[in-house]
């Protein structure tokens, strides 16, 4: 059955559609029986007025718009579940799209968004992404944006970012505290400002311990993958044999290291201790369970939509929005793959 | 800056908006110098039509809904994947939403679709759902509704499936033929098609290998946890010392079962096997790694968009829509979990 359409109504009852709709409405000029033929009409036909049109009048589309880089990613997923939930008490709906990590297809999304009258968009840049006009114009049609995750400082928007700094440096900081004094780092692609932020966090961890950085001890990894991971723990090995401490960048990756370790015979942690980022669900299964720092992606995806509706909020009483940044706390989940930490005297 | 509306430019200019509507449009009747004025006006502005408006006219919002139970959920996330990339193609965008397994809340969730006059909608039963009546209104509203994975065969709709019974039939089938005898399966809960057919496809295999159904061996999951599976683990061992395979009914259980084992010195494969259903990327970094059954969640994914797309495009015609379904195959991966097949001489 075609859908119920105004104009529908209105013909099969021979008469004007705006009469139809004022009808609806119980508007005081129109003719008590008519009135009721409508009605009855569009009950029996099971008519319901299309919210479109309604969130046209007030210029409210009442959908936001969530840009990805990547949905199959147990930190995307849980962003997406966050924002959902937190959009669902405000009676939003989300369009979600996948950037892929390519500039691309993030410029042709917005653009996508914009045709389609949302209220806002959330945006996670791709890792290709170095020119931000695209995030500009969307800003000057008077669409609010809010960067999570992966922003960028040259845009002025609201974001709700974590430290990755800082969590680096508390990931680094614990390896040292259980002992480790030779830690390799895994770093990922040299573009993401997640990735630098995390070597730079590494860095100053050991400046801070007066342990000398080495960047012989530093390798880079081509995709957040499994089997890089796997890869590279043969190759920190065969250069450094002394070392006693792996922190990688992701958790996939520091997966992929605890497997090359157990088939090499290498023991984590009393020879080698390993540490991820992310807190993935599969880091609780590995064997042994892999040591790492929460990235609270549903949280992420929580706060990233409250923000977005109070700057919606803002720009429809007129007033100009002035961006927040907020920053969610990440803390480190001790598991099985690093040493205990010593128990502090009193 | 607020957005630009139609009515905007009209003010500015002090000329009507369907002056500038038709101006824009390039109508032979608006005289040269007008047009003139209000593309001119309309670039400076940034001005771009607004197609939700445009979607109302030809009754069209090239918006899709999709009905998700759980989106942190490896199989769902590749599900989401596949139709975003489908959808893409023919230049449709998706609202998507989650039902968290409530029946009330996939309720209003298809209410909401329907207000937002979406032109289809992808639906998989939340594991409560008893009664079809807010799907039949969708329906009958004229609004063409596919379902995939989780379905009733009570709804006349297309839908895209695996054959739950076949597959789990295969696996345990698998475990036979690689010489297990006494074989376990832990199933889920009594409600949902799919646990009740992989329960009946393994009954299915027992029967044609003449090996005598024992209902003993059966374990009800109360949740589809990691720890459901280390704690029926050791049950299975406690009531069946002779056991030789396990067959869950989902991979995270599976995953439980492993680690118990392990704990228990219980060798797999070589004293017991373990087969888990859906191939979450998981498997592959359990110790040993998991052999099971591959649940193609993107491909799931993308046949549904297409199926739908058929059906708008049937409906747009005027016709009626036949419906659909569509299986897409399942395949067993062997990995170390299980023994090898014997070879066949031939």
């Amino acid at each position: 059955m075609p859908k119920v359409t105004l104009k529908k109504l209105a013909k099969i009852l021979g008469i004007s559609p705006a009469t139809v709709s004022k009808a609806l409405k119980n508007y005081p000029d129109i003719n008590e029986n008519t009135k009721k033929r409508v009605l009855e009409l569009a009950k029996s036909l099971n008519y319901q007025p299309n919210s479109l049109a309604q969130g046209l009048r007030n210029n409210e589309s009442k959908i936001i718009g969530l840009v990805i880089p990547e949905i199959v990613h147990h930190f995307f997923s849980n962003i997406i579940s966050g924002v959902i939930k937190a959009a669902e008490k405000k009676g939003y709906l989300i369009i979600i799209l996948q950037s892929n990590e390519s500039y691309e297809q993030e410029k042709s999304h917005l653009k996508k968004l914009m045709d389609k009258n949302v209220d806002g968009i959330l945006l996670s840049l791709s890792d290709t992404t170095t020119e931000y006009k695209h995030i500009k114009q969307v800003i000057d049609r008077g669409i609010p944006i809010v960067m999570y995750d992966k922003i960028s400082k040259l845009i002025s928007a609201s974001k709700v970012i974590i430290d990755d700094q800082k969590a680096a440096f508390n990931a680094t900081q614990y390896l040292i505290d259980t002992g480790c004094r030779k830690i390799a780092h895994i770093r990922g692609d040299l573009k993401p400002q997640t990735t630098i932020d995390r070597f730079i966090g590494y860095k100053k961890a050991l400046a801070k311990n007066n342990i000398e950085f080495d960047a012989s001890l530093v390798y880079n990894c081509k995709g957040l993958t499994f089997n890089e991971g796997y890869k590279i723990a043969k190759k920190i090995i065969n250069d450094h044999k002394d070392v006693d401490g792996v922190f990688a960048f992701t958790d996939l990756v520091a997966t992929g290291v605890l497997k090359r370790f157990r088939e090499l015979d290498i023991h984590v942690p009393n020879q080698v201790s390993v540490m991820g980022f992310s807190d993935w669900f599969l880091t609780k299964i590995t064997t042994p369970t892999l040591s790492t720092v929460h990235q609270p992606g549903y949280e992420m995806g929580q706060e990233a939509f409250e923000v977005l509706y109070r700057d919606i909020c803002t720009l429809k009483k007129g007033l100009k929005i002035i961006p927040e940044i907020i920053e969610i706390p990440t803390y480190i989940v001790p598991r099985n793959s690093t040493k205990k930490l010593p128990k502090i005297s009193k």
